[in-house]
């Protein structure tokens, strides 16, 4: 994305880009079918469950000003309206932790004015609204986000961190809260002798340690053993809302003797109680705020602008990363805009504000990668069976898969017919075919097998439309209804699920795989290699990567630690942008361009020469084998935006004093020589004995 | 093991063996060292903690007369007296869970008869301890041990699940205890309000998972990716009395408000307290029993017979795996004699008698093989270091580490010189030396990579000794003396390490691999074979698997039932006795020889002609790469007596009308195919600048 500062320039680039796909965003979405239901409802429970408790919490540091109903219903308004008008249709709003403190903050100021007070709480927050708005409105007339490529890696993954240890925070502090008297709670309530709570806090470890582990395990069904097909992805799929259930269901078992409130349960006004609506009237009070904190609302105000436009982008940042292979336009200064008039519409009717939300938003492009590949797959397989029943040849077999494939692709106008994907897997048949002599002779399983060698060749791509949006963003509006039934779910089964939430952000994070490398022993290093795809392991030195580390560490404790100061912990924002400055002009002075480039990979800097050898022999060699689903787990985890690079072997072997320096010339190479081991499908034509056996060599001359 | 039944013969001939290698016995455990810890606590508490449990079990079955004073005192008896006089030192004697249900079934029988009465109970048991032990005399004396080819892997497999089920059925009753009121206990202490015991039960499983989690972790902690070596050998080796402990000290976490008795710990009278003494002077009420219960007792004395018999000879065979390299002899006929008069003394003195345990006793020969791998290890690595400081060529390398392995070989009269293990070693590496015309010049890492290559080729040994049992054995008894101590044990953490112990046992187990085969995907199949090289996947069509493996499962769910009826579960031995007729007669006539064979290898049946490829290239191929122990965890697990066969492939591809046929036929080369891709010290060999480059086929050439 070029820089650009014309006013309104990168508006209309994005909604010329946007309008182009939009009537495709719904009919894809459509035509997706009943498998549409799996990442939706992932998102849902990803993006409700937080939001439910981000209530909890907030009602809590509100003294019940803002509940439980309020999130949700901000989350449901502003992802409808997102999902509908918004740019990118991939980027889920929520109310977000961030958001969550911020309101804190304000609270904790307002209550002790005694101009104010709680009463014109929501009244002033809807002037901070107001001016936040005005302010998100000249950034993105501005293009401000134009600098989004200045958002390197350190900055979105500090923030990614830092949003997870406020979810593992908030795990925690919530269980241990569960041995304690909740604050609004009636004391003289039975549940609430020191043996029940007692009882009450063991048990919601039991609760949420359940839910959290087997949580985890769900979501690797598809590489489980045991069970069919169709149940192991189903449990992959649906896992972490079942398991929700199912701890639910657990939390029902003690009825002997055991009183009401034990294991607590989620606590929120129903939305039709009387008093519920009080603040959906916020306006009519928003004249009687005293002009001095009319324009004192101003200072949060641009700390939530800031906050705003970072989140909001990095969170469109992550869910369009590189290998993600979209192939619609972003969006960043349009949905730049349309958030500051979903921050003016909550304001005006008392409702915290939603914006993009980590990780749910990347989990969301990543669940539609996974849904798009089983729909591929599920085509062409088809395709190939049947152009096999009819005994065509092989030029007609990949015809038909290459018409079938394009059948499944996007039409859009400003688009080059995407055939990289199927070239490939032609040239590698057709090879095979060729070399033994089988050319023109009907085509069966011994040379195209099926089921392998479809999944071996298919792109990583991903469903963008806007029916999951909009469908998860209805599903969290109907939770306000059905507030009952969610009544029944423990609270301690909530911090499992944020716990969850947080190590599920985990993998693929660059810089948590680096602080793990620190306490990686020397000899395990090459592991990490193995499994993330880390160039830096090889080409930058590990002194160098240990304070790199160290520094985003420190900074991320730091920007962790405001959060914990009263009021003054309102300009964190701050401490996050400064980071866009830090790593373009504070760096460079310590770190060497070409380790900056391996450790942060920044577009605005030249990089130096380096020869990539891409290989996607390397991914082959490991995937085969491997569950459809699976395979996509491994390539979403392993490499975000890494792609190995073989490094000419020379120059790094003219540094084999260290033995640490040689062990990691070692394993460039044994990765390579893995990769070069015969595949399965080939084994499998050499060993039947239907088939003339094709030169062993024959697929990987092809390739290399 | 030759079938003779002449009378003493066994016994001369196992007294003949262990004799020649008694003084050995003890100073080669000398001389282990400090290591030697290692397994002695291993074993400790594996032995230790089931025995006390099993005496809290006892106290409340036989209301009060035996307690975990006395269990614990027959386990560090008959360990002092086996681990010095007994004949083979691997086996680990201790009070086992039949031995609980025996004296379970008898106390209820007992209790009842006016004229014999609880009062009377021990004296009763006496008698039986005196048939018992005339009865395992002429066994002894006959050689009945000399049949114990006939317990093949269908039998004692069978009989160490149904140990493990009778673990986790412990372990389970344990946890759901904790919600209840105990027998003994006064109800009205406050610890036994609803609210507490429903804290209590909470925090019951809490620990115990705690434990059970934590500690299969640390079990598994050398292949870890974090933490220096050291602290993942510590780990690996004391983790699980670590974890012990740790839980232990949770437990005493909650201090506010949380009453005494909460979580419930060990109740067990310390033995200097009033009373424990009152059983240990049986002898002299033995004359009040009537005669006729005298004469009676002979009915439990066969059945107590039977099981002793077989628990004893399967545990001192499982300790004795083929795959462990045993260089000592075995005494089976011996030992049996010996049991035969542990079991009088301690009925003479009222404690229950102590048998051959599993899975203590295989768990005590593997933590043994550890041990001698990382000393041959350490000996080797600094042979070899020291003598490339010297400059020393390759054939003086070889000859000086030959040199050390031999000196750490046990000397025995009747053994020829152990150098297996070491010839491949020279091969491989004279084959690499002399291919880079290296043979002369002083080696270097290049040529020889230490670490690696030692690793590789060191073969499974076990460092046979007595210390280790001995150690253990006393450390057992000075529980006696800690009893203060170990009641700060909660009972919940016992819980947790019974259910530990019952998954401890399985892995290696073949019959319960078989088990999870039938709940694996078909197209997953292949991973069983990958990583229990479980030949019989390969060679037995599925549907005979499932029906061996269904008959067998009905079998041991049968024994398990038994146990549950009270008084005539006394007969479960019998049933299990009845395993060894029925695998010769019964079987035969339902499955295939061949079958049978692969499922189930009877030394007594003919073998049918298959032609076995032993490669060992397999294993290199794996285990290069991994750290010292992690390799033997690997192929102790693994290869339980399995070698992989190289079916030809023609032989199964003929049958390729089923997938799975076909399947099966795929994975077989594909497996030696990839043992096959070069190993990394030779890679390393190949890009050091320093050294000449050899052949990349080299290696390959000189082992296939």
């Amino acid at each position: 994305m070029e820089e650009t500062f014309v006013p309104f320039r990168g508006i209309k680039n994005d909604l010329k880009g946007r309008l182009l796909c939009y009537k495709q965003d719904w009919s894809g979405g459509l035509r997706a079918g009943i498998r549409i239901l799996a990442p939706t409802t992932y998102i849902f429970f990803a993006s409700a469950i937080p939001v439910i408790s981000f209530g909890e919490q907030l009602e809590r540091n509100t003294d019940g000003t803002i509940t439980a109903v309020q999130t949700l219903a901000s989350t449901a308004l502003c992802g409808v309206i997102h999902s509908i008008v918004g740019g990118q249709p991939l980027l889920i709003l929520g109310v977000a932790e961030p958001t969550v403190l911020m309101y804190t903050f304000m609270f904790d100021f307002v209550k002790d004015r005694k101009d104010l007070g709680p009463k014109l709480f929501l009244a002033w927050t809807g002037w901070v609204c107001v001016w936040t708005a005005l302010l998100l409105f000249l950034l993105a007339v501005l293009g401000a986000c134009s600098i989004i490529n200045r958002f390197t890696r350190v900055a979105g993954e500090l923030f990614g961190l830092l949003i997870a240890m406020l979810f593992m925070q908030q795990a925690i502090r919530g269980v241990v809260e569960e041995f304690g008297i909740p604050k609004r709670e009636n004391i003289k309530d039975t549940a609430f002798l020191p043996s029940w709570r007692f009882g009450n806090g063991m048990f919601a470890l039991v609760l949420s340690f359940g839910l959290l582990l087997t949580a985890l395990r769900s979501r690797k069904a598809r590489s489980w053993r045991y069970g069919t097909g169709w149940l192991r992805g189903f449990v992959a799929d649906y896992g972490v809302p079942l398991m929700v259930v199912v701890w639910t269901a657990v939390s029902y078992i003690p009825v002997n003797d055991v009183p009401r409130g034990i294991p607590r349960r989620l606590f929120s006004p129903n939305p039709w109680s009387p008093g519920a609506y009080s603040n959906w009237t916020v306006t009519k009070d928003m004249l009687n705020v005293p002009l001095l904190y009319i324009i004192g609302a101003f200072i949060p105000a641009t700390m939530i602008a800031v906050l705003y436009y970072f989140d909001h982008s990095v969170a469109s940042q992550l869910a369009q990363q590189k290998e993600f292979n979209l192939k619609k336009p972003s969006s960043y200064h349009y949905d730049l805009l349309l958030l500051g008039f979903l921050v003016i519409l909550c304001g005006l009717i008392g409702i915290p504000p939603s914006n993009g939300v980590i990780p749910q938003s990347p989990m969301h492009t990543k669940s539609l990668a996974t849904l798009k590949h089983q729909l591929l797959r599920n085509k062409l397989v088809s395709t190939a069976r049947d152009s096999m029943r009819k005994n065509v040849n092989l030029s007609q077999l990949y015809q038909n898969m290459k018409d079938a494939y394009n059948e499944m692709q996007t039409p859009l106008v400003y688009q080059t017919p995407p055939t990289l994907g199927l070239k490939e897997l032609k040239n590698s048949t057709v090879q095979r075919a060729s070399s033994s002599g089988y050319m023109d002779a009907p085509v069966d399983e011994a040379v195209f097998e099926v089921d392998k060698d479809i999944d071996d060749l298919l792109p990583v791509e991903v469903k963008e439309q806007r029916l999951s949006n909009l469908l998860q963003a209805l599903m969290v509006g109907s939770c306000v209804a059905a507030m009952p039934l969610l009544k029944k779910i423990p609270t301690s089964v909530l911090w499992g699920y944020f716990a969850f939430m947080a190590i599920e952000s985990l993998p693929g994070n660059q810089f948590w795989e680096r602080i793990l490398l620190l306490f990686t022993a020397p000899s395990r290093r090459y592991k990490v290699l193995e499994e993330y795809h880390a160039t830096f392991v090889e080409t930058v030195p590990f002194k160098t990567i240990t304070f790199f580390t160290l520094f985003q560490t420190f900074y991320l404790l730091l920007c962790f630690g405001i959060t914990w100061i009263p009021i003054a912990g309102l300009l964190f924002p701050l401490l996050i942008m400064l980071l866009v400055p830090v790593r373009q002009y504070l760096l460079p002075k310590f770190f060497k361009a070409v380790h900056l480039q391996d450790l942060d990979a920044a577009e605005y800097e030249e990089a130096p020469a380096i020869t990539y050898n891409l290989s996607f022999e390397d991914q082959e060699g490991r995937v085969s084998n491997i569950d459809s689903g699976e395979v996509l787990d491994e390539i979403m985890t392993r490499s975000r935006g890494e792609i190995i690079k073989h490094v000419s072997s020379p120059k790094v072997t003219s540094s084999t004093q260290s033995p640490r320096e040689q062990m990691k010339s070692v394993y460039s190479p044994r990765i390579s020589e893995m990769a070069k081991s015969p595949r399965l499908s080939e084994i499998i034509t050499e060993i039947s004995p239907r088939s003339p056996r094709p030169s062993k060599l024959g697929r990987g001359s092809s390739s290399t």
